[in-house]
C-alpha cells in the first residue's frame, strides 16, 4: 500500500489510448484525495495537451479541454478528480493502489475512486482522445475539491474564473449511476433551531426554564411529517425532512438553558431554494430557523432537445437523482444536466469501493455512440 | 492566596473555645477540598481528644465524638469537612484564606466553605467543647467526601464500618438553611431513554429510521408534565421532571441510528424509590428506562418527639428541603433528620461564598438552648 500523501514519485504518465477500464486503474493508482489532486491534474493536463484537436486550460487543479467550435451544439462531459480519504480499516480493497479480481468482461476493479468517480473520468479521457471529430462540440471538464464543502468546489471556482469555458447546451456529469440516466437532483438545505431557557439547579427546577423541553413541538412536527413525492418532467422525486443532530444539557443537576436541533430538508426540483426555505419556516412557526447549508435542486432538463437526444441514444428509462450532485451547478447556470456514469452509487465512499470493467466499457460505448451517430 | 493542595505546613491547631465565627475562619484557612480533608480531620481529631467528656473515633478522614451514654435520648449533630474546589476566577473572595468585611455582628466572613459548611462545623465544634453535660447525649459527626459522588461518601463509609457509632433518636445536619429548620428532602433519580433506528444517507431517508424522531413523544410528555406539590407531615415538597441532557446525530448527511435523552426526577418523600421509578415507567410506556442514579427521599420526621422538641426550641416554622442532602442517609437508617445551619444555601459553591458572623452565632445559640434547656 502506498503511504497517503507521500512525496510524489515524479510525474505520472497516462495512456489515453488504452482500454477505459485499464485507464481507470491507472487513475486510481495516482492517489488524489481532496486537496491533493495536483499530481493527477498534471497527468491529465499533460495527456490532453498531446491531442491537437483540443484546446486545454488549467485553473488550479482543474483542467478544461475543448474541441474547436465547429458544430451547432456544445455539450459538457464533467467529472471530479478528487476522492474521499483512503479506507482506514486494514484489509480494505477500496484503496490505493488498485487491484483486480475475476476474469474478462466480468473483471472487477477495486480501489479508492473506482465508482466515485475515476471510472467516469477514464471514460471522459478515452473519449477525449478517440473523438477527434465528434458530432457535437465537446467540453471535457476535470475538477478538484468535489468531496469537501461547497465553498472549495473546483467547479464553482471555474464558474467564477472562466465561465465562458463552461458554456454549453447540455451537460453530462459522469457520477456513478449504474449506467442509467439520472436527471436533475433534489436540493438540500440544513437549518438549526436553538431554543434558549434559563439555567437553574434541578432541585429547584421551577426557577429555571428548560430549553430541551422547547424542542418537543419541533420533534413532533418532524415525527408526524409525511414527505412528498413530486413529479417533475416525468421523474418522481422523493423528499425528506429529518433531524440529523440534537444536543442539549449542562450537567446532571442543572436545568439546561440551551438546546438545539439541526434539520435537513431534501426537496424536489419543483421548488426554488427560497420556496424550500419558506416551506420550513411554515412548518415551525414561532421558531427562529438558522440556515447553515443551502444547495438548490436541479430540474432534470429532459424537455430540452439535447437531453432528449441523449436519453434516446442511451436507450434506457431515465430516473430521478436523489442525492445532490454538481448537476445543480450546471442547472443553476442554465445548462440542463444529467448524471450518467459507471458504477453503483451505493458503493461510493465505502471501504470496498469497486466497479466492473463491463460497466466502464458500456458507459464509454454509449457516449461514443451519442457523440458519433 | 495559598496554593491549592500545597504541602501542609505542619499540624493545624484549633481553639474550640473561641467564638464560633472566628472558629469558622480558622476552619476555612485549613483548605479541605474533597480528597484533601486529612489535615483538617487531624486538627478536628486533636482538638476533640483534649475534651475528657467525649469518646473520639477516627475512620479515614471522618471523626466521631460521643458523650458518655447517660441520657435517655441521643442526637447526632453532623457536618462534612470537605468543600468544592477553590474558585478559579481571579479576585473571587470565596477562597482560601478567609477574609472579613464589615463590623461587629454585621461582619461578613468570606471564603471557600463559609456557607457549605464550615460555619456549621464550627458550631458543632464549639458545642462539643462547651457542652460538658448536655441534656441529651450528643454524637458529633465530621465526615469527608460529601461534595463528590455518593460512592465515596465518608458518611456512607461510617455507616458500613461502624454503624453503632451513628445510632441516635434524631439527627441535625448543619447544612446551610439560613437558620430555619428544613425537614427531610426530595429524592432524586435519573434515567436515560435511548431509542435506536437505522442509519441511511439523508438523501435516501426512507431507507433509514430516524432515532431522534423517536424522542418526540418523550419530549412532549416532559413539556406537558405538571409536577406535583405534595404535603408530607405538614411540609409541601415541590417535585420536578426534567430532561437534563439530549444527544443524537452522526453527520450532516446521515439519518441517525441512535439518540438519547437523560431525565431527572425529583420526587417528594411520600414515595419510595421504587414508587418513583414506577411513576417514571408509567409516564413513558413503550420505552426502556435505564436508571443511572437513584437516591431516596427522606421524610421530615417532624412527627417524632425529638424532632418536635427541636423545632419548638428553634422557634421557627420548618420548611421542606428541596435539594438532596445526607439527611436521606440518616432517614434511610431510621433516624429522622433535619437540616439546620448558618448561611444561605444559594451561596454554596459560588465564587463569592460568604456568611455573616451573626448567622453562625445565632445557630450556635439555638442549638445550645435546645441541648441545655
Amino acid at each position: 500500500m502506498t503511504t497517503p500523501h507521500a512525496p510524489a514519485p515524479g510525474p505520472a504518465i497516462l495512456d489515453l489510448a488504452s482500454d477505459p477500464a485499464e485507464l481507470t486503474a491507472a487513475l486510481i493508482d495516482i492517489e488524489s484525495v481532496s486537496g491533493h489532486e495536483g499530481r493527477l491534474a498534471d497527468a491529465v493536463e499533460s495527456a490532453l495537451r498531446e491531442l491537437p484537436h483540443l484546446r486545454v486550460h488549467r485553473d488550479g487543479d482543474a483542467v478544461v479541454a475543448r474541441t474547436a467550435a465547429v458544430r451547432s451544439e456544445r455539450v459538457v462531459l464533467a467529472g471530479h478528480l478528487d476522492t474521499v480519504p483512503l479506507p482506514t480499516v486494514e484489509g480494505s480493497r477500496g484503496t490505493v493502489p488498485s487491484s483486480w479480481s475475476g476474469q474478462g468482461d466480468d473483471r472487477i476493479l477495486w480501489g479508492r475512486g473506482a465508482t466515485d468517480m475515476k471510472g467516469g473520468v477514464a471514460v471522459q479521457l478515452a473519449l477525449a482522445a478517440a473523438l477527434t471529430q465528434p458530432n457535437r462540440d465537446v467540453t471535457y471538464v476535470f475538477y478538484d475539491h468535489e468531496e469537501v464543502d461547497s465553498a472549495r468546489s473546483g467547479l464553482a471556482r471555474l464558474y467564477r474564473n472562466a465561465p465562458e469555458l463552461l458554456e454549453a447546451d447540455f451537460a453530462v456529469l459522469l457520477e456513478p449511476t449504474d449506467g442509467t440516466v439520472e436527471g436533475g437532483c433534489n436540493g438540500t438545505l440544513r437549518f438549526q433551531i436553538n431554543p434558549t431557557g434559563l439555567a437553574a439547579h434541578s432541585g429547584r427546577a421551577w426557577r429555571g426554564d428548560n430549553a430541551i423541553h422547547k424542542l418537543a413541538e419541533v420533534l413532533s412536527t418532524l415525527a408526524g411529517y409525511e414527505p412528498a413525492s413530486i413529479e417533475v418532467e416525468g421523474l418522481v422525486y422523493r423528499e425528506g425532512l429529518n433531524a440529523i443532530r440534537i444536543r442539549g444539557g449542562v450537567a446532571g443537576n442543572v436545568i439546561p438553558d440551551s438546546a438545539g436541533v439541526e434539520i435537513n430538508y431534501r426537496f424536489a426540483p419543483d421548488k426554488t431554494l427560497e420556496q424550500a426555505q419558506q416551506h420550513c419556516r411554515e412548518l415551525f412557526p414561532g421558531h427562529e430557523l438558522e440556515f447553515v447549508d443551502l444547495s438548490p435542486a436541479a430540474r432534470p432538463g429532459l424537455d430540452r432537445p439535447s437531453a432528449a437526444a441523449f436519453v434516446a441514444a442511451v436507450g434506457q428509462e431515465p430516473k430521478p437523482k436523489y442525492g445532490w450532485t454538481d448537476v445543480a451547478r450546471f442547472s443553476e447556470k442554465g445548462v440542463p444536466a444529467v448524471n450518467f456514469g459507471p458504477g453503483d452509487a451505493l458503493l461510493a465512499h465505502t471501504d470496498d469501493e469497486h466497479v466492473s470493467a463491463r460497466a466502464i466499457r458500456d458507459c464509454y460505448r454509449a457516449l461514443q455512440d451519442w457523440l458519433t451517430a
